[in-house]
């Protein structure tokens, strides 16, 4: 959500348009930090997973746009301040020297972060979709919410299957 | 996390460390934003909510005092750039102008974004510190994880309920 922008909620859907502004600002956010992430990872399926994650938060900008229209409103991206310092907290682990196994780890806490940023966004939007009578939408940011909850419990599972088994070896 | 501060990860512990501070600093900077969220809100439940959570929320700061301490490490806070975001648009919520009801809603959408942050931060702490073998410190973290985890299913009650039907029918 952007920064005093003495924003007006006169109605639900006044609501509903801002929190898909701010989730389409967001997921093009994580476009760009997601290829960094996948470049700086050592283990090769965490590497992996940042890139399937990518190929999917590319689809769910396409998405986003899809709901926009289906709803008779242009796609707009609303500067997301909390994707901004999570996307920041990522390039901090990224920058950061050390352990390549550790330094893998932190890159999973960041990661972790976003997508339960992403899902609280998502789960918060799909009801008001719900709420509102937009149906088709609500299924469209069901999709999505999965995608979110997948992502993040498999980096749960690379983190606990190899990656945290490593960094706790140093 | 602290944003350009050259930080060295050699051990698994530094990052254990590390991710302690963030949440340090997150919870403190949430104990100043939680009594705002409070006021402004419009629905004596959401107003209730918020102001149970701020008690649940300065024991959160007093229990991560003593995981530091447990450790041998002295409390530290590490600015948490997520945090400052997750608040900003929260703050963008209180000051905005509108529906009562459909502000209420956006409260809530704020603070179950701040919920997600932290249940992905104190999951990813309890897990290091299992793994690090501090199991007191694990139990300890879990149980601020459980409370972060019912205040978003309280917040989900409280909206589904009341705030988001009334919100609806503007």
């Amino acid at each position: 959500m952007a920064l005093f922008s003495f924003t007006e909620f006169n109605s639900f859907e006044d609501l509903f348009m801002d929190q898909l502004q701010d989730l389409y600002d967001a997921e093009q956010r994580l476009t760009k930090a997601l290829p960094k992430m996948a470049q700086a990872a050592h283990n090769p399926q965490l590497k992996n997973a940042f890139e399937m994650h990518l190929r999917e938060t590319e689809n769910h900008v396409r998405r986003l746009e899809r709901v926009f229209q289906m709803c008779g409103a242009q796609p707009k991206a609303k500067t997301c301040q909390a994707m901004k310092g999570l996307i920041d907290e990522g390039e901090e682990i990224i920058s950061a020297s050390g352990d390549p196994d550790v330094k893998d780890a932190g890159l999973i806490a960041a990661a972790q972060r976003v997508e339960h940023y992403e899902m609280a966004g998502y789960g918060t939007v799909r009801t008001f979709a719900q709420q509102l009578g937009h149906q088709d939408c609500a299924r469209l940011l069901q999709e999505t919410l999965d995608e979110e909850g997948a992502a993040d419990k498999k980096l749960t599972q690379i983190a606990e299957s190899t990656v945290n088994v490593h960094a706790a070896t140093t």
